[in-house]
């Protein structure tokens, strides 16, 4: 049975609480708005796509609820996180069905299945890529979990997969919280890809000895101009895998890019508290007069990505500009 | 106090033992060469010029007993961990003291004592690179515990702080063993020098937006070339600090630099368990069914070093191998 990552019924959005994997497969029923706000918040549920898609149900919750007006219930679920994108789009598009009159539970179903779709079509857009690139190293969790299903950067693994590619991921764990070794190698291991997980560290070492073949990743937020804000860590492998020639590509779904950014510098990138450092798995890991500092993101030049891969293609980063332009004339079009 | 990582007297070896720290302060006295083997196999001591001194001592210990050739005592020892050089270089001194029937402890005396004050040394030469460099970033721990007293890479820090700098030092955690978090913090925890641990992944972004002024590491070895040897993570923060023309300092005393290496290629690189990446403390943080890689080092080509800082000074990549040979003439002048 494939991942999904959540689903809605009848006033209640279920969640595959990704705190608890890869020990424990827990589901949170939310009934509220808040419920979702704090889910959210807690990464009870993560990924651009995955928060975008829990944000436009907790819109749904927050209508039938009867006491936010649209604006009110927009604003305490933007107020969760700041970098993802998605989370914006999946919120704003909801808002505006709700202030028409219209069936907001059919707009956060169609947001929802929006994404699916997408993802589905970033993973056979992105399937070609890897017939040459057989050892593939991820980063962070860009799986069903993070997508609701089929997952971003996972999504063109999956497909080669299908398609009777042998393939190999590298799994970096992704520190502070994990979600390498936790999620992406409990997708994987799941279905019986092969895989090792990694100290984040070891990816250079892996990279410079040519046991890397490509990169693939996904993003929180992809601006204008191609740089874009994924897990922290993002960046440092961007700039090794180019030193070392090896391709470096970015999957994502159209919520993901945000035309309203020209470059990186206007994302913003969201800091956690420090406890997420100084501790592992519960337990402290510095001594108790250390302090840390966890930003969640980093921003990575256009320059290092080799393309991004979007539902409907391959696109180089110098064409992605002209890319999103003629998508917006073909939406205002429709 | 200054934090020493080891001493000897009277047919004991007392070391800190690193696995315990922060939390508990444990003292393990060792009185056999094979408790000696054993303590730097499972990094109960660690660190390239501390395991060099452990090892000098477990030859002592070896002598003592009574039941082994020089030759078996020095290869006991010498199987416990490949990487760094200067084990070797440890074993050796003392093998030939045995050999020549010379008294073996004042043989490891000798060579503590120098590694020591090579490392003040290291100090002295390397604390005016810090006058333009106040944050400066260190990866895994080259600090008291790694080389008896001072550090290599602490080593600066600590004489620029007593000259009446004011440092800030952004300590990367070192995941999978997290010597950063959990050594170099407490290191400068103990001397309230200011820091913060920030996750291994983090680096790049701190680098990218200007607020690392200079990175500073030791080595576990250190090839005729440059290229050299050090814990997984720093070619990334070598590389991604060369892109962002940031300063990257290697500190090293002259036990870590191995003549008869002329490149990194030939540097043997330590991997360990795997259940060092899958599990922390004893807790998994990976499913059960998934595999990891887990090499200990990783090696750092010379032209990403701006410069050695070596007991006689500080010395550019292109000048080590002459300076080397001229070290070598000195020395067998003397």
């Amino acid at each position: 049975m494939p991942v999904r990552a959540l689903w809605y019924a009848r006033g209640t959005l279920s969640i595959l609480d990704q705190r608890a994997l890869p020990g424990r497969t827990v589901v949170r029923h939310l009934r509220t708005l808040r419920q979702t706000a704090e889910a959210i918040r807690t990464l009870a549920v993560r990924g651009a796509p995955s928060i975008g898609v829990a944000a436009a149900y907790g819109m749904v919750l927050g209508q039938r609820e009867g006491r936010f007006s649209p604006d009110r219930a927009a604003a305490l679920l933007r107020a969760t996180r700041p970098t993802a994108v998605d989370l914006f789009v999946g919120i704003e598009t909801v808002r505006r069905a709700w202030v028409a009159g219209e069936d907001v539970v059919r707009a956060a179903d169609d947001y929802r299945a929006r994404i699916v779709e997408e993802c589905h079509r970033i993973g056979t857009a992105g399937a070609p890529l890897l017939r040459s690139a057989e050892r593939v190293l991820t980063h962070c969790n860009a799986g069903a979990l993070a997508t609701v299903e089929w997952g971003t950067a996972l999504a063109p693994i999956r497909v080669a997969r299908d398609r009777g590619a042998h393939l190999f991921v590298w799994v970096d764990e992704t520190r502070p919280l994990l979600q390498g070794s936790r999620l992406t190698a409990w997708e994987l291991a799941r279905e019986r890809i092969p895989h090792a997980v990694i100290a984040d560290n070891a990816a250079g070492h892996f990279l410079r000895t040519g046991q890397v073949d490509a990169i693939l990743v996904g993003a929180d937020r992809i601006a204008r101009n191609g740089d874009f804000a994924n897990k922290i860590g993002t960046y440092e492998k961007a700039v090794v895998a180019h030193e070392n020639r090896v391709p470096f590509y970015v999957a994502a779904p159209w919520s993901t890019f945000d035309v309203a950014r020209a470059t990186g510098a206007a994302i913003p990138v969201e800091e956690r508290a420090e406890h997420e450092v100084l501790t592992l798995t519960g337990r402290a890991t510095a001594p108790a007069r250390s302090h840390a500092r966890n930003p969640a993101f980093d921003v990575t030049p256009a320059r290092y990505v080799t393309a991004f891969v979007t539902p409907d293609g391959v696109v180089r980063p110098a064409r992605l500009a002209g890319a999103l332009r003629a998508r917006a004339r073909r939406a205002s079009r429709a």
